[in-house]
């Protein structure tokens, strides 16, 4: 008995300029009872500290997704030969009320994860890594955590609230989801009130990369190593787009300079092909930043990579 | 025996910056069947001679369609509750062959007449009034016209071509879609290459109100003697946001100074209730020229306004 | 004895491209002790139910008004030359918990109010004005009201919540903020949910003028009727940019097609001159959406206008 | 003996986005010789004091004015059929002195004008309007003078400087460039340092006709009001885009709003029909303000509308 | 006897934002008749299948080309010295059928290509290179290719169309006008319907380079080996601006990310200097998506660099 | 006896979005006295020769400099714990006279400079370095110059004019500021009238290092090198961020493509550290041109950096 698996709208059936806005143009699903790995949109600025408008993320991305087709050219990845994949929808956060929102994005997961799903989120902000987490570790206990970001989101605390973009990857410990001596951050930069903001996560066994650290050079040999040092423990890969640089992504909230560059951001997702990824966010895409909608390209990618690097992809290269 | 009729998503149960991208948050629908009015896209740019950018126009369109809630607050209409209302996705255009495409648009306004249903169409460019006119022709035979433009779109034919953006008008009289002493057109103006643009019109009996005769008042009292001269023969209503002074509506190609104002354009659609209205469509919005997305957002709010001045539309106020 | 007013930096000491970023380049202050009059910003979005980005428009207003000259050609109004008048900065709202900022915002307006100083505020969501009518309310009593905007924003509540930029003028009648037979709401217009939407507000008495009402004249004898109703009663003007029609005001995240021009808005301000205004308020700029500044620039005015229109301010003209 | 008269490249010959970027698609000459009318640029900024970017008005004015055909559909002006037009070119002002290229304009215009032409100019701040009405001085003697604009342009000084975009009709006026009774000063507001900056004017016997006393009317009246005083004495028509409100203009540097709409701009500029015009120029434009180009519309119709208002053109209506 | 060769228009002579818009301020001359290189513009977007805008392509790289100065650098190339070069305006497409404008290309190519002159060609989209080969091989027989592109665009076809942006180097392959062992494609990368996408080429013959073998190193030494295995063929050079990563080149339709830095395009384009060029263009320029116009730059400056690399140039360093 | 130093005002103070719009939100001193550095800007662009708004650069290098926080993450710098540093408004310049402005600059910085303060400076246009040099020179004798710049900015004259922003270090060496031997050009590149206009400076004994030679590698070797040459001779820094490749800084007038990316910038500056500075520069940034703003975000931070680099700036790294 076979099933048959989604497959993005062609561009040979509707010009890419029409058709539906959802990721890729896949299907659309109202729950993630029979899929393999579903996108899904959290639209969230409520948690940002600097410019706002990652509302709208979710909404950029699938539009700028249009033109992704189904096989990835430099891996050989065709994810849709294997994965029952489809987009179901936007998470209906609370806009006026951030803490209700966190425990409204959680509720949310736990169903969507009950499928046995892997989710790929377009963000929003990222505030809301947490409360995935949160059902992740129900689901599958601690996990390993890639974090690919300009900032350590590691504060105790913003302006006195625990609940912030600033702060989900302190919580995440708190709430024990994460394996410590599995956790990286790479593309830290940039200014802040100590040292101890990157030294926070050092002192519990976090891996802390700073941009500096991966200027003018392939991130290639960087992913081999934490492949090894991961091994076959479950992983969470957080992408906030910030950690690009600002040429490459302008459209985000909390700009820092000097970030990484698109390839690398490409060597990291595709450098998590092998591992045992049980979700993914691509977070802080702001459009009424993006005048050229390509931050909102560039994020649309990334989510088609990591679907490629998930478990259980062929590769036909 | 009742129906259930389709809602927009309202903005308690989704923010209005999530949810699914179609026109007003309505479900999408894979045809017209059991439906009363339909709203969809041509998403077409070939056939204009200035800017292009317009086959971008269905999609900002529903996505600026976002704010639009069920009831008029203006009129007191509320067709969500009397008609069954669906977004039923996009025509596949060749956008590579504007004559292929033109065919194209007919035979699928062929089906979606068949249905007995009210098409809304959400352009592209103006070239497309033309095969959905033939069309409607042969479900309801020749037609009134209330046609709002900058331009009168007669041309015989533009750099030799008879099917492009600047004849429409012509190609439907040839093929005897209208009822020349009932079409008007409203809202012309610019320059030409002699006064027979407007006057050919004329000629076949069309009354062609120039924007100068629009300035500084209310149209409401032209739209009244319109419905009189139209009484209850089918009409057609094709609206190019053109027809709008630039300053209203920046995001088009093929602009012109000294236009109507979207305060005129609300008094023409809104005029236009109590006439039979067998289809109506929304041209020329360009999102590239549309910096602040307001063009789509007007397009939107007209497109919304055809559906509350369709007949069988109930009036609370 | 005399006191030195403050005077807005001219252009003739220092470029109007340089100096300070204060309310008109006028001193900054650290506290409303001793002023007659004075600006300050709430830079706050997150009661904001569509586009966000008002966060950003204290900063844009300022930026904007360093144009503007001490004498209003237009109606003599020469306010420095009675008014000691000073830019005291933002109030610090907790962006991440939008009930925690209206409470530091009504701390904030006893403390400015305690100096009998009237407040002129920019905004900022709509959200702000309950919070600051509440502060007034201690001070003055119950007050009339003008406001003018595309929304009644008298929401019983948004998505379940009772505090966010539709529902401020609920919660200060609620207050009891307001006297009902003078409160004045000019503007509204666009779709919504029932008819209620104006209408709740008229059961209490209140005026509700839909922008239908105001189209295609002046503005000028309704404000007559206005100030003739009032009286001699406190008033507080509340000014929500999107009462503009998008033509005019396009840098806006609840965008209403169909609006009041720049020259009624102005019509209005100046018509409230012989007021016994006790604050004013210019809200719901969104600097992401308005590419050439100058949205800013008619809030910049706007809030200049209100100025000139306040008591004690005298006209040479 | 017959000449033959240029004309603008039509739209069947090649693409209004293709060919050359001169005014209309005109000609370009090497000098006004043999020509009745022509189209030149100043391309400078140096002059302003607000926001710059006047420099490339000249640039884009032209490139918009591409979709401009020969004849005037509500004028039925037909320029072309009588009068020898070309576009010749730039003034190669030092833009890095602002004296000096003021005295390059003077000279420049000595020789274009020694042809007996009409010129149209494309600004450019408004400091040049100064050295054009010493060359026109010198060729005509005074002249009466219709200017357009939010400011009166009379400052004795700028910072000091008498040489900038403030004061060119104070230097003319010194330079007795003007019959000060046929001066007409169009859509003045805005805020000043005294009531003296219009009535400067007024007390030279010049007409300033307030932006509030145009508010929501024609202009029509009022041109033939002017015709009548000016009779047959030469004219120069100075508009600066800056006079409408920026709603319709947003593309200038020194905004203030309330001002004309473009359909009044339309009735003063067609209602100098029947003057003796000896020369115009529209000025203002900032490229940089204008994201969708359409500034540089207007400005490109206003040049072309005061070509169809020459002496001399045929009216085929 | 000399001749005497064409100058671009200095800065000493004429601010950079004046004077004429042709390509790099060069005389604009009627015909190729007598020049050893000219440039000319295709305004085209009627073949692309996701953004269009890129007929206005060739205007606005003349626009953004008026700052490139006579001498290069870099290289010490002084091409003004040797060769006669002029800008001979746009190609009269029919902007409403591509098929025609495919055949209108060819024979105005055979005409320019009749005098001997080399073609530098401002795109418009990339269906444009497939009618300029055909013309060239009538004129030099099969040539070297060397094309830098994101896409292969080696389609059968797309929609059913064989004439499309994505396939002119199909059609080019099917008519012979390439010598297949020595293609060469750079910088392909992005996602695919099949692997086939690249490997069709490679079937060929051709070398296809993947843009993931370019990243963080100089492609000065993979151009030496293209140069020797050129040998002296006579060579095309058709740059597609996606080619370059979005960071650096936004404005373009089909954007892929992770794609070659302008630096590494300065190299490829120096790196032909020495090969018997016959022929190069520049496209997919879309200006709509490029709101610095600094993708217009980088086109601008390609083409100069292609000038440089010509047989016949002198290099003075 | 201990000294209060100031300190940027915080993020969990005041919202980053709110506060005063000084260099990184410091407190704005009214004379450099009492001050060990300081921020000052000069807002000019009447020297610039291709595209202007450099005057607003300045205001945006503040508004975009809100989300520096005081420590540097990267090299441990803690400038705001030794140093008394505050933000003191901008030079006064006259806009319509550059000549005038070059000399106002000059008086200005005599007296900054007189209380021992080390200026650094926002710009504005380049022509500014020279006046600010001739005021160093007075007060520490001839300088070392790191000057990174796409331009070598040593032209004789333009137009004709001996002051404008390609002269200030033909000026500046003229005056005898600078030591030959310790002058450093970094990125040179583009286009020019003839070699000479590099080989000038290196006929000097200045060293000229062209972008090519940077490319594709860290320059942290290079500024050892440099650190070297110079060894405890007084520095000045001066930075055009136009030296920067268009894609990591679009917001300029004179771009040239092919230049440093952000991360060499960051190399260059914190390479400076150990070095005798004594003043420095960031010029030429022009808002208009940066629709995201990212163009001010790097210069705010470089500006950050330059006071990080600062003799006597405790390392907690």
């Amino acid at each position: 008995m076979t099933r048959t698996l989604n497959q993005p709208l062609g561009g040979n059936t509707m010009p890419r300029f029409g058709g539906p806005n959802t990721m890729m143009r896949l299907p659309m699903a109202d729950s993630a009872a029979g899929l393999d790995a579903c996108f899904l949109g959290i639209p969230m600025d409520i948690g940002t500290s600097n410019r706002s408008g990652t509302r709208l993320g979710p909404r950029q991305i699938r539009d700028e997704s249009r033109m992704i087709r189904p096989y990835n050219m430099a891996t050989g990845a065709a994810p849709f030969e294997a994965l029952q994949v489809a987009d179901i929808g936007d998470v209906p956060i609370n806009t006026f009320d951030l803490k209700k929102s966190v425990d409204i994005i959680t509720t949310h997961y736990d169903e969507v994860l009950s499928h046995g799903v892997i989710p790929l989120t377009l963000g929003g902000d990222h505030t809301l890594t947490w409360p995935i987490l949160r059902a992740i570790r129900k689901r599958h206990g601690p996990v390993a955590l890639i974090h690919v970001d300009a900032h350590s989101d590691t504060n105790e605390d913003m302006f006195g609230e625990t609940v912030a973009h600033g702060c989900p990857f302190r919580r995440a410990w708190e709430d024990g989801c994460l394996i410590n001596d599995k956790v990286f951050q790479i593309g830290l930069r940039g200014s802040g009130y100590s040292r101890e903001e990157f030294d926070w996560g050092r002192r519990q066994g976090w891996t802390c990369i700073q941009a500096e650290e991966c200027w003018h050079k392939s991130l290639t040999p960087l992913m081999q190593e934490i492949r090894a040092k991961i091994g076959d423990a479950p992983v969470y890969l957080s992408y906030d787009i910030d950690s690009l640089d600002p040429a490459f992504a302008p459209g985000t909230g909390t700009v820092e300079v000097g970030g990484l560059t698109t390839m690398q951001g490409l060597e990291i997702i595709r450098g998590c092909a092998g591992l045992n990824l049980v979700g993914g966010d691509l977070v802080e895409v702001s459009p009424p930043y993006d005048p050229a909608g390509n931050t909102a390209v560039i994020a649309a990618n990334f989510l088609f990579e990591m679907l490629c690097a998930l478990p259980g992809v062929p590769r036909g290269r």
